[in-house]
């Protein structure tokens, strides 16, 4: 064992956490890193995004969500220590006090190198009820099984999804899979407010076709229990609904307790802030990825809080080859978001109107509605695209889709031209596979793009 | 009627000509500009690239491939002249010879304005039999419509494609869903020879697997018939396919026999040249598109032919606002095709090895295997990813990709990178959708950039 052996600590032993430790190992053997990963739950990288086709049934066991169990991890020289959770950061003193959960037994790590991965926990409004028995978030695989043991226990057949953003949506195409009448609770004027309203009107009256329920524009107000203490309805301001579950699918905030009480630097919407190689501002031997950071948008440069597995991934690459002593950077989104309700699929990129506002932007927007494949081939389907660009440069701002099979993957093409700053203009001449099973003759995006060059000269 | 009012003359009545027709008339009403335009065959601006669906059944009626008919033009002032073949360009007299098919009639028309829009003729080999009765391209929709003639009165259920292209293979496809018994027959070591040759192997494996009789490195050198003096056999070198029909889908010319008597500028595969207004080189009032032209190569920077409905829609809209009074550009193309064998997808984009190797450029290539969606969704199914980048700048030079469902449209994300001069380094980051039905985490174009990363690196 060399002398210089340095010691990497691990916060956090899902997506970014273990990434980045599984990179560094790449990056420098055993000899050289010890890597010590400690994570408060029962499970290490597993796909999040994926508890929904778990509980909806699309995927049939847990385990198929993980990645890498822990004893893998441990094959690989990664001393992940499961159920064991960091209660402290001693910057100064370069160490974490860690607990096991299942025994109390507290203990000082010290680290040469830190990754911060805590994650993030999902918002629960401080309303009476909210503990109750059959009202569950989804946030971690503990939660979905909680959940699916509720759902195997329970009679009912009614279930009150509270949030209609992409855990909402996704959440409830899982529960009408499992046979429940689903009722969708919305504080906004209409679903998904990761888009515009006008595209987020056309996920509400999807919806409403596949038999859900779409309440928009409602508070909940309390969860009320029955004589077994058990939920038995949401209450809006306005109405009951009944419920013998519910969801709580109403975002999630960055996990950043330990980080705030270390004095590290948090922005504006509570993520830690790093610099582009994922270092936490100010401190040269600790990194920070996945959901609990904010990130660049590299469209309004302004920080965003987006909790996507995939940036977790990407995170935690850039992270462990830089702790492992390389080079990499991470440097920004463009804001891609793509899920589906049922056959209806939805994606986002960029800027919304009202993010374009924010941003001091004058803008320009075109909406048109076209098909996945030539209208003469079976199963084109329709789709509406909505395109953002900015008044006088024409540069692309944003595209939000909405449509059936094909429709949400085609937001790359508008993800890939927002990196590159293309105008819209640019854009209509992209050279984009056509072949009549997987296009138009003008791909949708083209069609959009064509528009929005008209509505900027119309601008002026 | 305006004294100053101009005539457009178009020569070809499909894609091209008719959608610079079409956008010249949004440009300026009848008062300011006359549009002649003359097509030599029954059908106006219809889907070539439909037409192997056609035949297949996938596509019932034949007009569902014509996206506007002579009438439809008619009624918008285009002066469309069916069965009308233009036999002479007159450049220094500024008119056309036109004959009238049916009736012999000739005449000449002066223009102010020419479009050439002549498109394509399939290559057909000059080998005996090649006339005979049974033996059929599939360019026009005249030729689609003899061909489905053909499959009605034969008994017979064995078929020969000639050529393992976009159409052969599509043609394929097409006479498997009719029950066919299908042999292709290929001059290249592997089917595809616009994606590199281990890639075109993927292709071969699946085709095989689809019950399809692959014949590679065979030169046909006769069709041979029966006593009724119809196709009974295609002959190679090596051996005797039995057929009661051969389909030609060995590729296509331009068909600028006209331009080339009329001394315009052709380029080394015989198509057109023009600037990029999409006028022909040194000629201010004549502009050329489609399938007759050669078109700019953005990565190698070299012309290329290419015959595909979404250039010549492309070029159409761009020589339309041009002759029109307007200012519109075609930049070139980066190379893009997809195409499908019953579940089979094929996409490619920018430079194979070889157009690399001929470019002067050194590369390295990272080949991959992902799925469509996460692993553990439903429907998750292989792809395989070829990357080539540039050597030293890591730019990226060229993508293929050999899958199922949701392998084909993924190349339009290379696409666009290719267009923007992107490296596979920038690739690595760039945010792409992610969903578990959508997508792993790591979309597999990511893949396959991080490991051609890998290859720059390694390859110094």
């Amino acid at each position: 064992m060399s002398p210089s052996r340095e010691r990497l600590v691990v916060i956090g032993g899902d997506a970014a956490g273990m990434s980045a430790a599984s990179q560094a190992r790449r990056m420098r053997g055993p000899d050289e890193l010890e890597i010590v990963a400690f994570e408060r739950g029962h499970f290490s990288s597993y796909s999040a995004c994926g508890i929904p086709y778990w509980v909806g049934g699309d995927v049939a066991e847990r385990e198929e969500l993980i990645a890498r169990s822990p004893e893998e991890h441990r094959a690989r020289d990664i001393d992940l220590r499961m159920r064991t959770e960091v209660t402290e950061l001693d910057i100064e003193g370069g160490r974490v006090r860690a607990r096991e959960l299942d025994t109390g037994a507290e203990a000082w790590t010290s680290y040469d190198k830190l990754v911060i991965a805590t994650g993030a926990r999902p918002v629960r409004p401080r309303i009476p009820g909210i503990d109750a028995p059959g009202v569950h978030g989804v946030q971690t695989l503990d939660d979905g099984q909680a959940l699916l043991d509720t759902l195997s226990a329970t009679r009912g057949r009614r279930a009150v999804v509270v949030g209609a953003g992409y855990i909402g949506v996704e959440m409830a195409e899982a529960l009408i899979n499992r046979g429940y009448e689903v009722t969708v609770v919305n504080r906004g004027a209409e679903p998904m407010s990761t888009l515009d309203p006008d595209m987020g009107r056309l996920v509400h009256e999807a919806m409403t076709g596949l038999g859900i329920t779409m309440v928009d524009d409602a508070e909940v107000t309390k969860i009320l229990t029955g004589a077994d203490g058990r939920v038995r309805a949401v209450a809006t301001t306005s109405a009951e609904y009944p419920a013998d579950v519910v969801v709580l699918g109403i975002g999630v905030r960055p996990e950043t307790s330990l980080a705030r009480a270390a004095g590290l630097p948090l922005g504006d919407r509570g993520g830690l802030l790093t610099d582009l190689a994922m270092r936490v501002r100010g401190h040269e031997n600790i990194w920070s990825g996945g959901d609990c950071v904010e990130v660049l948008d590299l469209v309004s440069g302004r920080e965003r809080h987006i909790a996507l597995g995939t940036h977790a991934n990407k995170h935690g690459q850039v992270i462990g080859t830089n702790a492992g002593g390389g080079y990499a950077t991470f440097p920004g989104v463009v804001g891609t978001a793509v899920s589906k309700v049922c056959d209806l699929e939805i994606a986002r990129t960029g800027l919304r109107e009202k993010d374009a506002r924010r941003a001091g932007l004058q803008f320009v927007t075109a909406t048109i509605s076209s098909t996945s494949r030539a209208r003469y081939y079976p199963g084109a389907a329709d789709m509406t695209v909505k395109m953002i660009a900015e008044r006088r440069t024409g540069k692309l701002l944003g595209v939000q889709i909405v449509g059936r099979e094909g429709a949400a993957k085609r937001v790359d093409v508008a993800a890939v031209a927002l990196t590159a700053g293309m105008t819209v203009d640019r854009m209509t001449a992209l050279d984009l596979g056509y072949a009549p099973p997987f296009s138009p003759v003008w791909d949708p995006v083209l069609v959009a793009a064509r528009k929005a060059v008209t509505a900027v000269r119309a601008a002026g």
